[in-house]
């Protein structure tokens, strides 16, 4: 595959458009940023990610990363400003966009949209990372209207992001994102809603689940507004598909139809063993081992002494995210073949090790 | 408070019995437990929970263990067994399990229910954890025809297992339940259920966010089945509550309305807010600093070591969840006021950091 040669702009200095900036500037390829608050492009600027200098020339490549509301008007007014250049963007949601675009009449053959699966609660330049899209998906939503130039463009801006290219239609993309990031983000957002006014001596008694499943609802209401609305006809399939579920489950629950809900259950337990592993497609077996670790300064630091004294990777980590005590337990994910080997240095070094 | 001295009898040796038998057999009290199933109850033995030596004489207190279907002719038989015992259940449910207690007509003053909020997706004797429930929650569901000694022996349990007693009606226990933990079941499994038969290539695109949100629905069907029909009643009227808040979002959604679906994530992420922090009751103003990690071993020893150098405690640490990477991120979260001096220790000594 063709490398980038550059320059590139960037437009729109936020979490995603600063990262694509610092994971280019780190090989060398001269970038560009611009945002519509000067504030944000010279934070991403003083962070590596480009120079802030408006009269780019000949741009190989301009990635489009602003809210979602305004990709439109920025993917046309790039085509526009740089009659070379291929034009990428990297939004949510790709099916109401070309449409958006199409109706503009420009001619979109430089133009091929694209959606990195990485971010963070965080957002803005602070919040960016070099390496931010290293090993994760990217979805390539080309066209067959794409030029084949652009395609590869846009397929190496994948490439020089250490990201992995996912080939995807317009509308396939969405289906896609709806199922695994859209829906997930509504129900988590429902959950928490009803936890806003909530007696305190009831929340006094959550646990790990109930934060897990709440989390992502933190996410920015006004980016999420855009994302939602933009994908609403997929989305909207999803939750009524979700409302069947739900009416059918309160109703085995009415009915006190102790084999309908476990059947509910079982399917939900196979959902989320269908979620991929770690390691993208490929699944290492992995097993947790659990250290009991005192919540004093340096214990994780002998702990990973001790692991290391072992020759173990470690796959994951976790250590309890709930109520403050004494002494936690840390739990290590190693591939299978080394837990017995872990364990045997562990408690040697005087550890409380379980399986 | 008076102090627990024994014995204790246990009656079910899963992850919650064992765990609570390691506590008390830790502080020197004697324990035996009992299980249905001969092995379990061996390994909870040959694991430090307790003697398997069935005749108990005069045991101070009974702890039920066991499923949510057996909880009431257990209760019913240690009543009937140890006229003196105090009796207590850690079942996730607790008004119809009065009623059904009721029916029998047997005197119930010896019995207080309780329900420790401690587990973990494993199950089992092997899982459990003598710390299991050090700085939890634990409900103890007193009723005003509980005898006193009764109530401060279940009490001195809580105390003895190093949990937080958390006083609670059986109706109010049963509805915080229902809301920080039954309803996340629920959302969390309908959630799943819709990846159950998705096309790979969706799933392909998987990110942290749908791990989370669906992980607690990889819990025991046969389980979550028994605890979601003893609690039916709380459980109808919040999922009626959040099937009345879907249909609003599906509606505005449908409309295009970005102020309603605005307001619906803001209440959302308000309501995530609202969950209590790791120090239980006490919220600690952390702060979240991101360090480069290669995925090597020793690369974490390294790190953590450098940590305990600038005598820093470490709150919480994350390592990110998602596709393998050769280099990945450790998230380590810490008190705000040593935010400054970790920070200037770890890139004094070569770490790429960030806030």
């Amino acid at each position: 595959m063709d490398e980038l040669t550059g320059p590139v702009l960037i437009v729109g200095a936020g979490l995603i458009g600063t990262s694509i900036g610092l994971a280019l500037a780190q090989r060398g390829i001269a970038t560009y940023v611009r945002d519509a608050d000067d504030t944000t492009a010279r934070i991403a600027a003083s962070r590596g990610a480009g120079s802030t200098n408006r009269s780019v020339v000949d741009p190989e490549l301009v990635v489009v990363a602003v809210p979602p509301v305004a990709l439109a008007s920025q993917i046309a007014a790039a085509l526009a400003e740089f009659p070379e250049a291929t034009v990428t963007d990297v939004g949510s949601v790709k099916a109401q966009l070309l449409e958006e675009l199409r109706l503009s009449g420009m001619r979109l053959d430089r133009y091929v949209g694209s959606h990195p699966m990485a971010g963070s609660e965080r957002s803005g330049p602070l919040a960016a990372r070099a390496d931010l899209f290293e090993g994760r998906a990217w979805a390539v939503v080309a066209r067959a209207d794409c030029d084949p130039e652009a395609v590869r463009a846009q397929q190496a801006l994948v490439l020089a992001c250490g990201a992995v290219a996912v080939p995807m239609a317009p509308e396939e993309h969405d289906r896609a994102v709806a199922l695994i990031s859209h829906l997930p983000h509504v129900a988590a957002a429902l959950v928490a809603q009803q936890l806003a006014d909530a007696p305190q001596s009831h929340l006094a008694l959550s646990g790990s689940g109930v934060r897990d499943v709440t989390r992502i609802a933190a996410g920015d209401p006004l980016l999420w507004e855009q994302i939602l609305l933009g994908n609403a006809e997929a989305l909207r399939g999803m939750l009524e598909q979700l409302r069947g579920a739900l009416d059918a489950l309160i109703s085995s629950l009415a009915e006190g139809d102790g084999a309908a809900l476990r059947r509910y259950l079982a399917l939900g337990a196979a959902g989320a063993a269908a979620i991929p592993g770690k390691h993208g497609g490929v699944t290492v077996s992995t097993e947790t081992v659990v250290v009991a670790v005192p919540d004093t300064p340096g214990a994780l630091a002998n702990l990973f002494g001790a692991v290391s004294g072992a020759g173990v990777n470690i796959e994951d980590v976790r250590i309890d995210h709930d109520t403050g005590r004494p002494a936690g337990h840390v739990e290590l994910v190693v591939a299978s073949e080394l837990v017995e080997a872990l364990m045997a240095t562990l408690a040697g070094a005087g550890w409380h090790v379980e399986r």
